[in-house]
Order: structure tokens, then sequence, then C-alpha cells
């Protein structure tokens, strides 16, 4: 018994591994660009023992992005304590963190690679997406939000990732900036949500009230005022 | 030779009606769902004669996409006359058009179609990407744009998408409030990035300056001046 416990613990601590190199390969070159060999060889083991451990390139592939997954949505995690916009931001700089270290895979992922269409991506892909929705929620103390709050929650979600994909290509903004940016972007784009309805209104107006005006939202308002006056 | 003519005429035709046909019903299921089977019941011809002008369902769906992506880059098409906001939205209201009359078929092509990861595909959704890009550039009068205009024009037709795909999903918000509140977010977004950036407003000022106070713009700023007060 004692030996299969072992045997168990290796071949799931030699899965680790594997999952491990090909995400550090996955950060410098696209997946798609990335071989079997290459990971044997990373690994220090021969091509027929990673597929042992995994059927083929997508298992890996999906192996890999699972941790991947969850490793983002843990960023995602920020204490209930101080203003929102403080908080926003902390999470936005672990977000980029995270695109900065996966790079070429997160861009692969994002646009379409090796493992596109592939139900098992998709749905990674959807529950990162939802943990940060939720996320987004519960700091702003909604449980049932309505229809125009859900759309501009989601909707900056996906201004972030695409934010996220054009600064990496090319990397010609510094991405301290478009941390604040996103920040003030999701005051933005609630601003105008708000601006077209009184529920989201009445909703929101607690939680801005809390806001300092030496935070990312409080910099907004003095920036645009600025830029009226 | 007139008969050779006559011929490539017919198959042209055939080729141009089966799109049609594929376009009608993936306009109301997603293409996942609809067979040549169904296509060809609905175009009146059998199953082996589609096989003959596409030779298989990819290549049929890959050319319904083509067609419907370039109506709708021609959609966003639009004199260079009048305020920019109420040009951008009579672009919005004619892009909802397209939306709404391809939903099942928009929806699945974006959130991964049986297409996806086809290189053709992902062209063709890049062109049209592409083509709205150019089109608000050439409204900005903008030819060599800063990395930072770039970024907030391009991540706003991302926004644009996820706004339309969440929109399908269940048309909880009339489509006309949406239509505006997307001009208003492009406002937004452009005037976080010129906040931050003082090319940026240097080069948006002559533009926004001509903007009349009863147009998407000037009803944003008056929404937003309320909302403060």
């Amino acid at each position: 018994m004692t030996t299969g416990v072992r045997r168990r613990m290796g071949v799931e601590e030699r899965r680790q591994q594997l999952i491990g190199v090909a995400l550090d390969l996955f950060a410098r070159r696209s997946p798609d660009e990335v071989s079997i060999d290459e990971i044997a060889a990373a690994a220090g083991i021969s091509r027929p023992l990673v597929y042992h451990y995994f059927p083929g390139k997508l298992s890996l592939y999906e192996a890999a992005l699972k941790r991947a997954s969850e490793d983002l949505a843990g960023r995602f995690t920020e204490p209930h304590e101080g203003p929102l916009g403080a908080r926003l931001l902390r999470v936005m700089h672990r977000y980029f963190d995270f695109v900065d270290e996966h790079g070429p895979g997160f861009s692969a992922l994002m646009r379409g690679g090796p493992a596109v269409g592939s139900s098992t991506t998709n749905a990674l892909i959807d529950s990162v997406r939802q943990a940060a929705y939720e996320q987004i929620l519960a700091h702003l103390e909604v449980t049932d939000p309505p229809a125009r709050l859900e759309l501009v929650v989601r909707s900056w979600i996906s201004l972030a990732e695409s934010t996220a994909l054009l600064w990496l290509d090319g990397r010609r903004i510094p991405r301290a900036e478009l941390e604040v940016q996103l920040v003030q972007d999701f005051a933005a784009l609630t601003a105008v949500s708000a601006a077209h309805d009184e529920e989201l209104r009445a909703r929101l107006r607690p939680v801005l009230a809390a806001e300092p005006a030496d935070g990312p939202f409080g910099d907004l308002v003095a920036r645009l005022l600025a830029l009226v006056s």
C-alpha cells in the first residue's frame, strides 16, 4: 500500500512538473510553436514519458491552462477594506503581473490558441471571467445586479482583456498607466450607465461617496475638470 | 463559349443562393445546429448538390461569413459631415441592425463557432475590426495615431462587440439605449485617455469643439453634471 501511495504521488508530482515546464515555455513563445520534444527536454525526460502523463499536447495544454486560470482567478481576491478605487487598482496590478508573466501564452489563448474551440478551454476562460464578475459585484456589495450593472461590469472585463492584449503587442504604453486607466475606465463606463439609470445611481452612490480625492476615481474627476476648464 | 459563360454564372448564382440560405438559417439558430441537409432543403436542392458547390460545411460557413463581414464593414461607412457623435450614433444603429439580423450566427462566431480557429475566420473577423478602426481614425482626421489613441479606439471596438453579445443574451436593455451608451462610452474612454496625455488632448480638441450640446456627447456631459450636482 505504501508503494501504491508513493507511486500515485510520483505521477502527480511529475504531472505538476510538466505543467510548470509547459507554462514556462508558453510564457516565452506561443504554445503553437512549442513541441512536446521541447517540453520533454526541458523537463529532462523522454518524449514517450511525457505521453505517459498526458495523452497528447492538448491535454497538457488544458492542464497548464487550468493551473494558470486558477492562478489568475486567485489574484482577483482582495480584502473588502478601504476605498474601492484603490482595491481595483491593486487587482489591476496583479492582473498585469499575470499578463506580463504569461505573455505569449496569454495572447495565444485569447486570440485563439492550439486548444481554441475546445469546450474545456472555453469553460476555463469563462470561469475566470465569471470569477472577476463575482468579485466586482461582491466589492460593490450587490447581490442582485440590474441588467445595466451586469452589462457594465462584464463589458469592462472584456475591455480589460483587450487592453492587456493590445499592451502585450509592443508594450508601447507603461503598464502602470494602463492599470490606473482601467480603474478610471471602470468609473467612466459606470458613470455613463448610471447617467441613464436612476436605480444604478442609487445603488452606487454610497460606494462612490467613500472614495477619497487622492484615489484613482478622485484623480479622474480632477483631471476631467482640468480638461473642461 | 456562351454555354461556358452561362454555366459559370449559374454556379456563382447557386453559390450566392446557398450563402443566402445559410445566413438566413444561422440568423435563427447557431451554425453548429444547422445541418447541410437543412440548407439543402431550404434551397430546394439535394444534399450532394450542396457539396458540389461547397466541398464541406466549413467552406459554406466561411463563404457566408465573408458575405456577412463585407456587409458589416460596409455599414461602417458614414459621410464625413456634421458632428462626430451623431455620425457614430448612426453607425451604432446600423451595427445593432446587423447584430439583430444575424443574432445566433453573430453570437456563435464571436464566442467560437464551427469554424473557430480557422485562419480564414480569424482573418475575416480581424478585417472587420480593422475596417472599424480605420473608419474611426478617418472621422477623427488622424492618420498617424499615437499609441494611446490606437489603444482607446481598438479597445472600444472590443467593448462594442461584448456589449452587442451581452445584449443578444436576453435583450434586457432596449438596443436604442445601448447605441447611445456606446457612443458615450467612446467619449468617456477617450476622455480618460486624454486626461493622461497632452498630445491626445491637442489632437481631439478641434473635433470635440464642433460637438453640439444636443448631440450624444453633449447629452453625456449634461447628464454627468446633473449627476455630480
